[in-house]
């Protein structure tokens, strides 16, 4: 930690160093980066923010934003997101805006942050229950990826960030499968080069198309099944994480993938056998696949009536803007459910 | 403007346009853009914002990106920004984090957004007292001139825009110099030329330096020495206009060019005659000088003692990061209040 700070404190320009942090990161992570920074003869002034998606908006990056002014905070200022991707969302945006903008640093410190969310220069914040309503683009200076941050990490978020991971290596990187495939998840001190790995995967993308206009859509894959699965089981008593719904959107867009554009049966299989194995089959009700079809003929991608998905032509290899009618959606959740 | 609408409107390829106006121009410019709107089946969806700079804060932008939420506005909306400066300071600000940016274009209304605040892609608001402290860099799609707009403009807005034309031909134009000064300011309706021409320049300084890192610099000419003045003549019962203020500051700030960077006495002598003869002299009282001077003292942009200032080492040829000394700063004072 002390080595990639102290790498960093000499490349960046500053004139001030500011640390946003929220309760769970100010117990867990913040202790070793003060730390690291008092060697290096740096005392940050740290903000700490309220944990949770619900804090992620305007009132919080007000607070942040006065917080800057009350510390002189001039251009030259840095200010580092220590936390997962609330805090680098937001910490982002109060950055970019506040005099039209300052430097930041990512530090995430959860799985999906460091290989998803720090990544790809979107920041932002929620506005009347619009999730990422307000933001910009604007890319961190730096990522800074520290793995024993993940110690304290819950079960769930290792869940939501191995989806993604997955994700990455489904969409562009075949070796990268072959490996995953063999690991064992429970060994996370083990873990370091595929997230890097990872995070590798998701640079390349972003930079390929940083505004999102064309190419950056193949990371969707997964998603628009996903989200629609996400969205039904919210209602639950029992909700389901946002990485195991993407677990299963990708088994559903796998077999839609072989049904639109050949990916062959067996690569759906392999697929399908790797990911129940870690994220056991759910069952969803007749019911519940009326909402989850009236759902998918709401998302903002379709056009004259079809749904527009990324899928997969083979592992490692994504096509994205495919055309999938709501009947093929309709066979692909069957095909899921009684598999 | 029919004409220069149905050129923007093909262009664009948008879902849905939003227009920003305030109270001002909803009365004297809105109809105009409305009438050539419907003529080219276009009906904008209209937020009133209430006038002057108290009302460029959070709370008016909340209040748009509320409007643009409730009418559904997506990523490819289009906001129109009709007013002076602070109508598209605040309007580009809206658009840039909406969504993670919409595109906007400027329509400015005053002769100072046509030739400097409409120009530039600084967008932002004022925020506890400090003004433009939160805002970002985001270029309009098009900037939209239409001079007759300025046919209901108040002769102190004249007068604000003028002294920007003026430093415009002074940093970058002695043709445009020469043009100035043989023109009636009067003639308002055969401004057109000068106004396009002044705003080319601000645009071309402004291409070769974006994030203001260096060259942009030169914009501040007469403008350390200007705000000075401007902030001490705050207090007074009769406040001078930005641009009275800016005027003043170009003749000392020539004066002191001539100190530091060789401006020839005559060009200062030409420079302080036609200036006064349109900014009429202002005495400044040895009280206010003092004050004056301390104001200089605070500027940001001062290094070891020594003030930073953009000058002219010809009329058109502007030297940035020019360091000038108290004592001359003072002398040059005396020279203006003395001549």
């Amino acid at each position: 930690m002390k080595e990639q700070l102290g790498v960093l404190v000499d490349q960046l320009n500053f004139s001030q160093l500011f640390v946003l942090c929220d309760e769970n990161t100010k117990e867990h992570c913040l202790p070793s980066l003060l730390n690291a920074m008092t060697s290096l003869g740096q005392a940050p002034k740290v903000f700490c923010m309220k944990a949770g998606e619900s804090n992620k908006n305007l009132e919080t990056v007000e607070e942040l934003w006065s917080f800057f002014s009350e510390n002189y905070a001039d251009r030259k200022s840095v200010l580092l997101n220590l936390g997962g991707g609330v805090v680098t969302d937001l910490g982002g945006f109060a950055a970019a805006t506040y005099k039209r903008g300052i430097q930041f640093v990512h530090l995430p410190t959860t799985l999906l942050a460091m290989v998803d969310a720090a990544i790809g220069g979107k920041c932002g914040i929620n506005f009347h229950s619009f999730k990422n309503q307000i933001g910009t683009f604007q890319h961190p200076k730096e990522i800074l990826l520290y793995t024993p941050f993940l110690h304290s990490l819950a079960e769930a978020e290792w869940q939501s960030g191995k989806a993604e991971m997955i994700k990455h290596a489904l969409i562009a990187d075949l070796a990268m499968w072959n490996r995953i495939k063999h690991f064992r998840f429970e060994e996370h001190e083990k873990w370091s080069s595929l997230i890097k790995n990872s995070a590798r995967i998701k640079i390349k993308v972003v930079d390929a198309d940083p505004l999102e206009k064309g190419y950056r859509k193949v990371l969707n894959y997964g998603h628009t099944i996903g989200h629609a699965v996400e969205s039904i089981f919210m209602k639950k008593e029992k909700p389901l994480s946002h990485g195991y719904a993407i677990a299963i959107g990708m088994q559903i867009e796998a077999y839609l993938a072989h049904l639109v554009c050949g990916l062959s049966m067996s690569s759906v299989q392999e697929i399908h056998q790797y990911l129940t194995s870690h994220y056991p089959k759910v069952n969803i009700e007749a019911a519940d696949r009326a909402d989850l079809l009236n759902f998918l003929k709401q998302d903002k991608k379709n056009e004259a009536g079809l749904v527009k998905m990324s899928l997969l032509k083979e592992i490692g290899k994504p096509n994205f803007d495919q055309t999938v009618s709501f009947e093929q959606a309709e066979q692909a959740i069957e095909w899921y459910l009684e598999k």
